[in-house]
């Protein structure tokens, strides 16, 4: 089974950048041709096909985030798993972001349900994870990706003003990040022992607005893609990203959700020309990451 | 808009215990009556139906838990929504058990997706919500239950082996654990400033297997409900949570699943009389903790 950690170098490497784009609908801001006329899931799943048209030839990776789905009720959820259908048939590697984490037997369903590949009906290759609790926990997540080629983001840093609160409940010797990234470098290391290639499949959310600690957990992080929320909207800037790269180029995704999917509202490019906002904002990030 | 805390100490009255019966339906586990000839998702509806009309008169709260459900795609989430629906429809307090959480306005959506009452498709009255992320993320959970009269358990103490890895990272004053207790706290004693009630719509999750956190957590969380997993099949005993109870004899319910939904494969009831087997071991459970 091939390893999630070497497929996304493959596509971050076909595409030539490392932009992720974020599928955040929300009802409100969709172009009126999208929203009229339409059930909201039916208007959350045209407006994600049109943005995926556009960025597949771009970009390697989107990230749909369930929330905005889940909000909708399971018509929203139906409507997640199609999109993510879709964003695979274009040849995009789908993260989908729902920040899952439970126990014991409830945490292999979460893995069954979003990592077991072929037999799962979310269609996703990638599920972001939350390690509050416990190493334990991570286990069945780790296993169906050794066992499906998915892989795994596990929150180390997020990018929010609060996440000091326990990300960074500081012990005399190691915060809380730092340990779940030890933890991330050592499991990716015994998979890759097993199977070829640099980078594992559990990777790691590190939020683009916190640059000091993007370079330290670069530095634990070697064999891990980091995947970076924060950039453009949230604030992060390019230059503060450049340590989240490896010397070979590779190592982490940027994701951007409201500064390219929204894009048209800040231009007025309301009516029939919404995509090419969006393909515009989506050239925009990927030249300004290869200034890096 | 009544506080989800006084509800809930409203119904453990009316019932007369503090039973949570865990909704964690898994295919091959369920009777062959209730599994042969229907799809899954139409089985787990099937199963947890009936188990709602045994515990409905005995007990006031149930926890479905999601993943299960979520491991079945999209046709689960239906079966999910349909199931939260029909326990609300026999007068059950529904505490979804989905762990969410996240940042900003995704945290926005997930408390609008499940907390958002009568306009919420997913009929839920409470959700577990994880606090990795921050104390500012816990914010929008917060809104939505004094808007809408819902409520939330915060991840505090988790039930597994692993559960200290990041909720007991020791600084040298305050565990992870204790300052999630402090905030929710802190946050209840705001609420309750302005409606009445002792007990606030911020719960926590407290595990049944730590038994000495659970007396220090007790105390801290004094205006607050404990959902206690791990009674039963994990492994904590009725003795060991005397200390769950504040002394109104409220501020507390027990969760079991396995050890209520399948108790028919432990005694061999597998035919017609699963149900009988159902409600005993909820019977007992009731006993048992009632001699607390």
């Amino acid at each position: 089974m091939e390893n999630f950690g070497g497929k996304l170098a493959q596509a971050v490497r076909s595409k030539g950048n490392a932009v992720c784009v974020g599928l955040d609908p929300r009802l409100d801001q969709l172009p009126d041709s999208v929203r009229l006329g339409k059930s909201p899931a039916a208007a959350y799943e045209e407006f994600c096909y049109r943005i995926i048209d556009v960025v597949a030839p771009l970009v390697p990776v989107v990230k749909p985030q369930a929330a905005f789905f889940e909000a909708l009720g399971p018509s929203g959820c139906s409507a997640l798993a199609n999109v993510n259908a879709y964003a695979k048939q274009r040849g995009l590697i789908v993260i989908m972001d729902a920040k899952r984490g439970d126990i014991g037997s409830t945490a292999e369903a979460y893995a069954e349900a979003y990592l077991g590949g072929q037999s799962s009906e979310w269609n996703c290759d990638s599920l972001t994870v939350n390690p509050f609790l416990g190493d334990d926990t991570l286990e069945p997540f780790c296993q169906a990706c050794t066992t499906n080629g998915t892989g795994i983001f596990v929150l180390v840093k997020t990018s929010n003003p609060g996440s000091a609160f326990i990300q960074q409940a500081q012990s005399s010797q190691q915060d809380v990040s730092e340990k779940v990234a030890r933890w991330i470098a050592a499991k990716n290391a015994l998979i890759l022992d097993k199977c070829a290639g640099g980078y594992g499949p559990i990777g790691a959310v590190v939020g683009a607005t916190y640059p000091e600690e993007l370079v330290r957990l670069r530095e634990t992080l070697s064999n891990a893609w980091l995947l970076i929320p924060g950039y453009g909207a949230q604030g992060g800037t390019a230059k503060e990203l450049a340590a989240a790269w490896n010397a070979d180029g590779l190592g982490a995704v940027v994701n951007s959700s409201r500064g390219i999917i929204f894009a048209f509202r800040k231009s007025n490019q309301v009516g029939h020309d919404w995509l090419a906002s969006v393909r515009q904002a989506t050239l925009d990030m990927i030249a300004d990451l290869s200034c890096v």
